[in-house]
């Protein structure tokens, strides 16, 4: 992390385009779910609880075109699609992890503090 | 990072949590600020650029609901009011590097791509 100037000002726009990247209820859970080997449209429905075919679809439309994860095709009968993490996604690991594990002290602390 | 069941619902909500609590505009680099050792209103102010002394006000005082910050006032003449991180404001470094620098990794890759 830099302190002053121009660096500083870009990490922190970099920073909220992260963010904005990761809001919302679905993509932490999609992205975790490919980390952990679900390839498959079905496979990652079932492994994120609740979501509908319609926002999981548009969901993995929108990872991919923040080059996170690639949708690949295979000739098979009837065809077979999956989905992977491309390096870029592959990186977000440790940030994913980070985010769990403070988010669960994050969540613990509130809760004392509402006892 | 667990795999399946209620411990993973749980850090997701929790992971949820955490992102609520960091979203915006101004509220990383005010504890990125702290970190680096303002503690007075008018250091924060002038650190994170463009605040307004409302929005500063606004921020500070949700973080410190969020029990991230603490505010701390000296009996001087004037009176000195002081902001520190908490040992869990303290604990969000890792999380917030991660972020910046997956986000910088992630918006190069971002403009790669529309080059």
């Amino acid at each position: 992390m830099k302190t002053t100037g121009t660096d500083c000002q870009y990490e922190m726009i970099a920073a909220q385009d992260a963010l904005e990247l990761i809001q919302g209820k679905w993509r932490i859970p999609i992205v975790l779910s490919i980390v952990y080997g679900n390839k498959r449209f079905g496979e990652i429905r079932r492994a994120v609880s609740n979501i509908s075919p319609k926002m999981l679809s548009q969901e993995l439309k929108a990872l991919e075109e923040n080059k996170i994860i690639t949708r690949q095709l295979y000739d098979t009968m009837p065809i077979t699609v999956e989905y992977s993490l491309t390096p870029l996604g592959a990186s977000m690991r440790q940030l994913l992890v980070e985010l769990l594990n403070w988010g669960t002290c994050f969540r613990k602390a509130l809760i004392d503090k509402n006892n």
